[in-house]
């Protein structure tokens, strides 16, 4: 039994539906994802899901991603059960930005009955553009199945307006801005056209979260948003757009907020950073104290990043080219062995979770030694590794990691 | 009151929703007619709808109409308002076609609360492709708002199965086949490969409606359907595709059966046959006993085709070429003229209907004539008629005019 007075919310972000879905093997994974998320909401009997942006991976997902990712919505979003969460802010404000049809919560609408409802900003992947301004997850909007908020409704000058959620004496200002370009937001930041609208009343009586999509790491001068732009009031920053999992909620001590990164639910790239294992967090607010249950996604394909040095690895005595190439075939090879071991180990036990790991060795050949056919290489476990077409990746000491765009 | 042995039914079709979007004075006709049609529905208090294929004119619709269809659909068809037509068919069979999460038609989703059902097949605009075989009316069917038969499951053999309605002593017998190519549903239907599924039990007492999107106008040995085709048990034949409004039920003497093509709500081509009155009917269905009520669409704009012969309207005497094409052009803008003075004569009356007709003048220019620049000569109507870039069209006369794509 939920109590009352305390709300549950799970955190989730990046699920980048359509990853990949054309890629036989690795195309359902995001779709699985996305299934656990809301199956854990439905276990955990949380009051909503609060999403950070980047559902869909494509701006215009396919057909069939958008379809299937109805289905999934309309599944696990429809049905009999009571939100007790009351909407005290202006709804038509909150919600009525992408469309005139959409005037509150999903859940208020008397001819749509809602079991599990979700609210999502909008990522940089599914940003509104072309005519209408509209984000691919407007169509999830439309159909009743998702609250789109946090949508800025101009680029000069920004007014963050919350949603004030009320669940017995639990008071939730839950703010939301969809991903803007970094540079522009910075500046916006800096000129102090960002403003974040607060309650007439008893203000200090609320739990304030700000969900963002941007980037939290600097890329450049203005190519980020640093988290001191954040006001102080705000009580919990969640951050989308990141990959990382960071889901611990990191306090910032200028600040006084905790800022946590959920990261994708799928891996979008080939790094270190995305092969750590991946989490999504209940979220329990009680009054203007909340705790964190971290919860790891057990359906995710497992991927492991190992960094080999060819020339610290290998000892051979009077090396010809042909031999140097077969020793770093060897050893390669060995490593695979070791991580598909060590994958079979470290399997989360969920039955549907992939059995083929990505698996990515990141070699460094300076020192003398050659290159092989990377594409050859992984041929051989076609049958074991999810990724065979790019498990190798050569490098020299110079070169440092790029990682995909998130 | 509906008298509850009584079924009402507006049929429209090819809504062709989307057609010129782009266009700045006519992007928006087609959803005009879309919301009269639902506005008549309302109306009139049907029971449902019955839409013959082509709701949308591009296979995969602009994200703008798709969301911009969806809203209209939520607006129309959610709502409170009981709907007494109970389905004694097997409906995983009727609607599961599409997706696993559709097992029953969307009234009797009890998460859904539907007003206005409305039963759609695809046209050959909006018919299944891709992955997943999903049509673009599967958006609108995955959210509940609208019900999407007649999906044939294989191209070699056809078994087309009812939707079984009844209401008090009215049984409806309601047969759908989504567009197929012509010559290969010729064939099959030769081939003894089509079959018409009938109730088990007193197959007599219903009413039997089919549905189909295909060319009716012989184009060719086998690039049509013979109305010959079709069952003889069939006693209505509600015929997609052709756009010409021909709604009037015709009595096929051989087939004892009626056929009524009701024609397309939007003109996408400018020719005779699409510059007639645009209509839809409600079907009033007692026992075995059928009426219908023809209603003309008020929203529709205008169009006017008009042949024009120079050779006999014209009479110079010493005709020099400049004469010639000043005559043929001062021919024409009185014609235009006439048009315009006719079609404000002819409005409906319904303040929504555009104002700007379409004009199209097909000028026979045989005998010696010149042709002119229709670009320029249109530009003068721009603020008065909708297609000033293509009023005139010139041929000779052994020409024959050509048809788009319906
Ligand atoms: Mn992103
Ligand atoms: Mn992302
Ligand atoms: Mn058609
Ligand atoms: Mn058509």
């Amino acid at each position: 039994m939920s109590d009352g007075n305390v709300m549950k919310i799970l955190v989730a972000t990046d699920l980048h539906v359509g990853y990949k879905e054309k890629d036989g093997e690795r195309g359902k994974d995001s779709f699985l994802a996305l299934e656990e998320v809301f199956t854990i909401a439905k276990e955990r009997d949380v009051d909503f899901i609060l999403l950070g942006g980047d559902l869909f991976h494509e701006n215009k997902p396919s057909r069939k991603t958008l379809h299937r990712t109805m289905e999934l919505f309309r599944k696990f979003c429809l049905g009999n059960r009571a939100c007790h969460i009351e909407i005290v802010s202006d709804q038509a404000v909150n919600f009525g930005h992408t469309s005139s049809s959409v005037t509150c919560v999903n859940y208020e609408d008397p001819n749509i009955n809602i079991k599990m409802p979700v609210f999502s900003i909008h990522g940089n992947h599914d940003d509104p553009t072309g005519a209408g301004e509209l984000s691919a997850i407007d169509f999830l909007s439309v159909a009743g199945f998702l609250n789109h908020f946090g949508k800025p409704t101009s680029l000069e000058k920004i007014e963050i307006s919350p949603i004030l959620m009320q669940k017995g004496s639990t008071k939730l200002a839950l703010y939301g801005l969809g991903s803007i370009r970094d540079e522009r937001l910075h500046r916006l930041f800096l000129n102090k056209k960002v403003t974040f609208l607060r309650p007439s009343e008893s203000a200090d009586e609320w739990y304030n979260i700000f969900t963002i999509h941007q980037n939290r790491v600097k890329h450049g001068a203005t190519n980020y948003i640093p988290e001191e732009f954040v006001e102080h009031f705000i009580d919990l920053v969640i951050w989308g757009h990141e990959h990382e999992c960071l889901i611990k909620p990191q306090w910032n001590t200028q600040q006084s907020f905790h800022v946590m990164q959920p990261g994708s639910s799928v891996a979008t790239s080939l790094c270190e950073a995305e092969s750590k294992n991946k989490h999504v967090a209940v979220l329990t607010i009680d009054g203007r104290k909340m705790e964190t249950d971290i919860i790891r996604l057990r359906t995710v394909r497992q991927m492991y990043v190992e960094n080999v040095n060819l020339a610290e690895s290998i000892r051979i005595k009077s090396p010809s080219r042909e031999e140097l190439e077969r020793a770093a075939r060897d050893y390669c090879n060995e490593r695979v062995e070791l991580l598909l071991m060590r994958a079979e180990d470290e399997r989360s036990g969920h039955p549907k979770q992939p059995i083929k790991p990505l698996i990515r060795l990141r070699v460094d050949y300076s020192g003398g030694f050659e290159s092989f056919n990377a594409y050859r290489f992984g041929a051989q476990f076609t049958d074991r590794v999810a990724n065979p077409e790019n498990i190798v990746h050569f490098l020299k000491k110079s070169q440092r990691t790029r990682s995909d765009d998130f």
